[in-house]
């Protein structure tokens, strides 16, 4: 089958994994301390190809990253022999690779001159959110984008305090959005989209944006649940996605796959719809037109890149099949995947990744753990005092 | 760890795993249908010892089923050497086992007897539901129930059909079943409680009845979620559960034990209500309270039972572990489960199942399978034309 296709993730935070679950605003009590004192280039490379291992033996072969120091991400998928979409990370307040707004441009800049053209990664910015970035500075990006042809990923109406905010200024986020001209266009790839109604997904079509939806993610962190069966209706390009290793765990997206559509018919309180089969373009076709790429990859087809997994379907947890969508939704379990190939390079051999030391990479990120348990114990202590 | 227990499920239909997704009344239109024609002794231990080599290679040590011939499924769990809670199931309707009630009722009896003592392998009654079993047939089998001093089992406030009627008749379906004097009692596990409200969950509490929790199959029939949250916090005994594998299709504990604290976080829009370790907590001694084995199984503790299993941390999915409940929780694969103890002994070796020929097993299913496959093609013509 087609290799699936991750739509939004950060995966670099794989080191983080686990910490602090269950608490209120985890955001910013837990995740932005992390990731000052935590986050270099070196975890960021060493973790992200933890990160790939666990996605390529799980059957992703493409993913929409978007991170800091995104250059080691794209280092890490170019050894890992992955396809992805890659987004700088820019935000207002200093970030773990820019004291400021305009050394973080700079620093996206120079990232997309360094990979643009590379047949399997193509850079792009990412504005963090609308809350974490101003109307003036995503203006700028939309200029810089354009100049540069790339695309825009940026996290939409994710955060209930982000709703509360521009609901009350302009009617709702993506109203907020639209205020900015021409910001949202067919350049956006916007994660999450949980916060939109009837009007929202309107404006979202008539614009041409996509969607990045993670559904396992936004549900752990008990937000209302994403109008995607609507917004896949209406014609938008919608992909599957984890999310991030702290907010969503598993990486693999049998987990994301399994849940999007049990969420979207309990939304809609009826079991017949968004069928097995739709769920599983949302992974790999969707997805593929989500960032863009549909035209290249996300479908076994005469003309395409040749990306795909080898499935076994000798094993309990798959057999009987009287209908591939229903296994491949609800039973395959990421130990089904026996191999992946991308571009026609088999990056997976009988579950061990061709283009690194699995084994090293499992010792780096044991060292890493080692490194950030004091870091992580401390931030659970203070948490416990309140 | 503790060996999972999955409290409820319907272990013999793996044989129809993934026939007719996505079909409204699927109940009425597909299972009943495919009961009729195709369930025999045979096939019922068959299809058991297939499902009970899923549910261990996922680290499930005990069950509880519901379903008809029970006698097989207990031969099979026997052969497994899995811990069992095992109920023969009664209806109105004549069933594949019993043309009218008063058979089943004597089928029910004879396989009581014969099980009852066993070491591991708890022989109870099955009333298949409140609309399957009328008032005087539930007072029969509570009566019955006494004689016998065996448990009952009971499809609760899981269709949206059966809540119209009852909430019509008597307020809500247990208060109608609170009409049948003693009929909820300790001895009750009640399986889905979907229409439940807090009048309910009292009601529910004070009568010391005990519940399995079946999140994934409920969410993917596109029901509304079942208050698990309150009724854990009421003090109910609450046990998670996958259903049978034609509702649940992925008969791993892992699956259920992902997606139970997202929908209740979804539910009750609280991220930080029903933490990893509770969550965890249902999955194991959750369970055993809820199958009445609570003070034999569910914990690693001097005086119990010896039923655990081992999970290997070192795979890409697991690492890093800082917080083993999340780990457990939201990043553990059934590949994950290495080996399986009931009553110390050994039922899962490197992923063996050591009780029968794992080859020979799954074999047997793809017989099955060739077998059912035209009846169930038919049931998708007739489907398709209305």
């Amino acid at each position: 089958m087609p290799g699936f296709v991750n739509a939004h993730t950060h995966v670099p935070m794989s080191a983080f994994r686990g910490a602090c679950e269950d608490v209120k605003d985890r955001l910013l009590r837990v995740l932005f301390p992390l990731e000052r004192d935590l986050v270099r280039p070196g975890l960021v490379y060493r973790s992200t190809l933890y990160c790939l291992a666990e996605m390529a033996l799980s059957g992703t072969t493409t993913f929409a990253d978007m991170y800091y120091f995104e250059d080691q991400v794209a280092a890490a998928a170019e050894t890992a022999g992955m396809r992805a979409l890659l987004g700088e990370t820019l935000i207002d307040l200093g970030s773990p690779d820019a004291p400021c707004f305009s050394d973080g441009l700079a620093y996206a800049r120079d990232f997309v001159q360094a990979w643009k053209g590379h047949k399997r990664i193509r850079p792009c910015l990412a504005p963090h959110a609308p809350y974490t970035v101003d109307a003036a500075h995503l203006g700028v990006i939309r200029d810089e984008a354009e100049r540069l042809d790339v695309d825009v990923m940026l996290h939409v109406a994710e955060m209930d305090f982000e709703n509360r905010q521009f609901s009350q200024s302009h009617g709702s986020v993506m109203k907020y959005l639209d205020s900015i001209e021409g910001f949202l266009s067919p350049r956006l790839l916007a994660a999450h989209m949980l916060y939109v109604d009837d009007e929202d997904i309107a404006l979202a079509k008539s614009r041409g944006i996509r969607v990045a939806h993670c559904p396992a993610s936004n549900a752990k962190s008990g937000r209302p649940i994403c109008p995607a069966w609507r917004l896949a209706r209406a014609g938008i390009p919608l992909g599957l996605a984890t999310d991030g290793p702290l907010s969503g765990n598993g990486m693999d997206m049998q987990g994301v796959l399994n849940i999007f559509p049990k969420l979207q018919k309990v939304r809609e309180g009826r079991r017949e719809i968004l069928t097995a089969r739709e769920a599983l373009r949302a992974a790999t076709l969707g997805g593929a037109e989500a960032l863009g790429m549909g035209a290249e990859i996300g479908s076994l087809e005469a003309g395409k890149k040749a990306d795909f997994i080898l499935v076994n379907l000798d094993d309990f947890n798959m057999q009987p099949v009287y209908d591939w969508y229903s296994t491949a939704v609800y039973a395959m379990r990421p130990h089904n995947v026996e191999s992946a190939f991308v571009e026609g390079r088999q990056i997976l051999s009988e579950r061990r990744m061709t283009g690194f030391d699995q084994d090293e990479v499992m010792a780096e990120m044991m060292r890493i753990k080692g490194n950030c348990s004091a870091f992580i114990a401390d931030i659970v202590t203070k948490l416990a005092d309140g």
